[in-house]
């Protein structure tokens, strides 16, 4: 029995998130059946993060031990055959045995894509946050480099239960401002990437940084919101469907080139 | 009584096309349906093309009477608030009482997304086809130029005619290849430009670039297919979900700043 390693790409609209759930069908359910009517056999996924209801993914990680009698080169289209049309298992690699997605990352990113101005998007609507009031990007820029470093963002955090727990690092924070549509709309692409992030942490980020483009707070309030430790301190969260789990590394793992 | 002249974006794919048939909804009955329950009145709407079931547009050109007591500069806003979610006028601005979208249309550009590679997307799927054979985009690049002109289109055409009225002007057709993604897979960006189409043509040229791809015809084949006057003689017809109406352009109108 050999652990694998696979990337997973998913449209998180339709599902109630990564995780197995009761009342909401989940990604990981999803990839276990496929695995089940594959080999007959219940195997476990384990993924690299959770993510929400949805939210959706370029490049989430699953392990899975290997189902026994399916060539590893052949095993990402078999799964695929047997899998809904909103997810697709991009690759899938030997792993080691004591490969564990989510203890093992060395750095995720999550992409956040706004869509500003008066008139909302019809197409690519399900994978964009309308935001309708007059929005200033470049506070926004000016905002996003206070998230760097290492925090406690308890004041990011749904569940809050302070002290160590909530402590992080971010890599990088930052956002690139796009050109003007013909419907007056400007596409700001957000980018963060850290090893790990708190339950709904980059979602009540971008909506901080959204309040703080719309005047609610000035940029350099971020140091204090971080210092208040309490969520009720930070602005609002942003809606699911703009955020997407692009890539997880570890160890010894290039990033995508591809990568903006 | 003014006329004006909007620019509708739609997601095609819960359409049976732009225009009003009896047994399936159609973009132009759910404009008439929102201006009628803006103003209480039936106002008829003309567009630019008559994009099939399941095209999308960013750019179609719709006119039609503005209704009475509605500023125009919040007509279109005005209007989106009783349209479903996948369709969005982009702006309304007056129009000259004799504009009409298709007879005055000067240039328009349709898009074609493609995604070539063995694993299928699963993000942004509704705007792309998936074409999983081997596909050689180089023997397409090479295609395309012979399509550039004004020549009998008959073979790429679904509604067989012949005679002077199947004769249309190409400006533009080519295509950028994009760089392999994580997942192996070439997006290549297809665009082609002229004044008119015949019905299902983009599709059956697109269609035909993909057989010249993966080495079912001979790249220098075109001008032999387009002799040959019968939709036999050419490919397969390309999927309309990967279809777009980028713009319609009138006499005097700039191309759009935005365009690639």
């Amino acid at each position: 029995m050999t652990q694998c390693k696979a990337i997973i790409e998913y449209d998180g609209a339709a599902y109630g998130g990564w995780q197995i759930q009761k009342n909401a069908p989940s990604i990981q359910e999803e990839l276990e059946k496929a695995l089940f009517h594959l080999s007959g056999e219940r195997i476990r996924v384990r993924g690299a993060g959770r993510t929400d209801a949805g939210v959706h993914a370029r490049g989430q990680v699953a392990a899975f031990t290997a189902p026994p009698g399916v060539p590893i080169e052949r095993l990402a289209r078999a799964i695929n055959s047997r899998l809904p049309d909103d997810i697709a298992v991009v690759s899938a690699v030997p792993a080691d045995d004591a490969f564990d997605p989510r203890r093992d990352c060395a750095l995720k990113q999550y992409s956040y894509s706004l869509s500003l101005g008066h008139i909302r998007p019809a197409l690519g609507r399900g994978q964009t946050w309308h935001v309708k009031w007059n929005v200033d990007a470049d506070r926004m820029l000016q905002a996003a480099p206070y998230f760097v470093g290492t925090h406690d963002f308890t004041s990011f955090a749904n569940r809050e239960r302070g002290g160590e727990d909530n402590i992080r690092t971010i890599e990088r924070c930052d956002l690139v401002v796009g050109m003007r549509d013909r419907a007056g709309r400007t596409r700001l692409d957000f980018r963060i990437e850290g090893r790990s992030f708190l339950y709904n942490m980059v979602r009540a980020i971008v909506g901080t940084l959204v309040d703080i483009g719309a005047g609610r707070l000035p940029p350099e309030a971020i140091p204090e919101i971080l210092e208040e430790k309490s969520r009720a301190a930070a602005g609002q969260s942003a809606p699911p469907r703009g955020l997407c789990l692009e890539w997880v590394l570890y160890p010894g793992d290039d990033r995508p080139a591809a990568d903006r």
